[in-house]
């Protein structure tokens, strides 16, 4: 029987219009990498009764209730205290972490506040989840029905312990299960059309569930399969993965979650001891500054220009004015030309070069703003796309430079072949 | 007395580790406009009892309660339900909406399905708040303590109906009162030191209210004054805003929420009829990407190179080779020489040059990881400022594009003293 959680975020902070929880994501993923799906989440302020109420309420609809904020020194962190009203239960001063507090401020030379030995209060019954990058360790409650966890509020505080201390204690509560992922992260094709393709597939199915989620230019399908073996949940993850792997071709660039296509392509450029420039026009810099987003893209990235205007085209890529002058500067011959110069002055292996109108103003009847050429010079010769977008200009100079990197990543794997 | 609010949000894609609730930050900006505090947030899939439990909850809670997403045609879509459930009240066809929805579907040729007609049920005695942006209408609600609103989950439809529908509607349900707001953004300080400076003026009011938020290299001070009059909002705001505004002095660089650090460089640019160029290594285009971001940049933007390799520096940029060999490619005087360079062949007023170690490997003893040399050639002489970040890649290369920006913009506040 599988169990269900509920994830609580505490801070005042997290109900002003700037920020939003997202804590509870990375909470998630581990839960149900655990099989446990979350079904409610709350934010609560730092209010001591507000969140003793939201805790009784998550007690009574979930077994695992995970609370993350209010840990901290003072008056404002009243996590400690609601948990222990709402479970009924005492604080109490553990002796150890005491010693571990000031140790860690004496090892840091500093004079430990009164207030600080709050935080070595614990819930009765209560295990310590030590906190390696902070002073308020976490807790650990088993309840009749499951369990309930205080972890810290800033990530880097609290993702160590998610990992490292929740989940280990959380398996033994769960009933047993296998459950395997499979992804694909997906260009060159929309949402909509997306999902018209691969929903009679995935459709049929509850086990594995499949999410479908979309950043412009970017498509991400996860499949996560639960059973009690292995081989069963990875038989479940084929039956409904191959055929759509085999729908999406090569529009899938990568089956790593968090493989993004910059990365693919820095990998198939160093596989192939391969190398790339660049010649922006309309993404103004974006194409390159992904080319060199990966550690060590010094080896695989030559050089970029971004020639804004057709005088730094004729002056730095040496396009010829005529050119310029005939067909304009967004139009496939200057978009070759460009590609084509830069391949030449640095010497790459490949180069790719935009030029669009990114907007709000300019463009043509013919190729209105949103238009943007993008070239790929090869080995084998300078190709041209022709591409239309939204005339949004932060969503253009976004799509110009993802579909520059698909272009380079199909040019490479045709040559692979 | 000031009324409170609670905002659920439905959507079991709400509930997966990829998407986080964002369409209760912009709720949560109106009503604070309002006078009206969010003092919780709830998230549920879409599963009618646990949604019509959380309402329940909620109507207890706030006078104020507006809950977004499960609008649509399908199953999948219960807040309707849950809500009249939550209500104790019917839900009833409303004739004007089914000739709405009739109208829509004939206008873009599409046959209605059946199951569109369940967006023409509204709860007894709600008003329908027209979408122009799709094809469910919100709900307003008059309850005994305030008002509950539904509103649709795609933001661009939630949004215009949030200012144009729910806002005037629920401004008559709210005691009357002034909200002035006053916002400082800032660079070029860390958000502990900021808070060490300006938490002794503003921690002795909670009239106005302050928020501090921050993004790397980016912080944002927010003050929210609500009062009887305009006049008495405007007079707290000064009260604590002035002095703020003093000890920041021009660390801050714009006053307009919505104002990013390069609209700020565009405008001063544009102001100056000045006109920039940028030579970029570590920072691998994104600095020309953030001087491209701005509509009309191409006014101001003379042009840019991105010069990953010592070859490139001395080849397109005519660094000489001696100058690389005595002080390396990442020091001052090719900083130096990189901005001069880029300025004389650009023809720009002002020229930008980034060279450092974004890591993870490379950096000597003097300059580790995380060591840039940033360079700001001007008609006056070029300057060279060295910074060292924490040495993580992606913080290196946002944090140098950051200052890039902020050393012009005060190069250019100098010279119009």
């Amino acid at each position: 029987m599988p169990k269900n959680a509920e994830i609580i975020a505490c801070g005042s902070e997290l109900l002003t219009p700037q920020r939003t929880d997202t804590n509870s994501l990375a909470i998630t993923d581990q839960l149900n990498l655990l099989g446990v799906e979350v079904i409610q989440k709350v934010v609560v302020g730092d209010d001591r009764e507000r969140l003793a109420d939201a805790i009784r309420g998550a007690l009574k609809r979930a077994e695992i209730v995970v609370i993350c904020g209010g840990l901290g020194p003072t008056e404002d962190d009243v996590t400690r205290e609601a948990a222990a009203a709402a479970l009924n239960r005492r604080l109490v001063l553990s002796l150890e972490q005491e010693s571990i507090l000031i140790a860690r401020f004496r090892q840091i030379n500093r004079p430990m506040a009164k207030n600080n030995l709050r935080q070595a209060y614990l819930i009765e019954g209560a295990e310590a989840m030590p906190n390696p990058h902070g002073s308020a360790p976490g807790q650990f409650v088993s309840t009749e029905r499951g369990a309930l966890a205080l972890l810290p509020g800033p990530p880097r505080e609290l993702k160590p312990m998610l990992e490292n201390e929740l989940v280990p204690r959380l398996r033994p509560v769960l009933p047993p299960q296998e459950i395997c992922v499979r992804t694909f992260r997906i260009t060159g094709i929309g949402e909509s059309d997306l999902d018209a393709l691969i929903a009679p597939v995935y459709g049929k199915y509850t086990n594995p569930v499949t999410t479908v989620l979309s950043a412009p230019g970017d498509l991400f399908v996860h499949l996560r399969a639960r059973a009690d073996t292995r081989a069963q949940a990875e038989a479940l993850l084929r039956e409904v993965g191959n055929p759509i792997a085999e729908l999406l071709g090569d529009r899938v660039y990568s089956t790593d979650a968090n493989e993004s296509l910059e990365m693919v392509v820095a990998r198939m450029l160093r596989q192939k001891r391969a190398t790339v420039a660049s010649a922006e026009s309309c993404t103004g810099g974006l194409l390159a500054a992904r080319l060199t987003e990966t550690p060590g893209s010094s080896h695989t990235f030559l050089g970029g220009f971004v020639t804004y205007s057709e005088v730094q085209k004729r002056e730095v890529l040496g396009i010829p004015g005529d050119l310029l002058a005939k067909h304009s500067a967004v139009s496939e011959p200057v978009a070759a030309a460009m590609a084509e110069a830069v391949r030449k002055r640095a010497g790459s292996t490949y180069a790719l070069s935009t030029t669009g109108y990114a907007g709000p103003d300019g463009g043509t009847h013919f190729d209105p703003v949103g238009t943007v050429y993008i070239g790929v010079a090869t080995p084998d010769g300078t190709r041209v796309t022709r591409v239309r977008y939204t005339p949004d200009r932060w969503r253009v100079r976004t799509l110009a430079a993802q579909s520059a990197l698909d272009l380079l990543r199909r040019e490479m794997l045709k040559s692979s072949r």
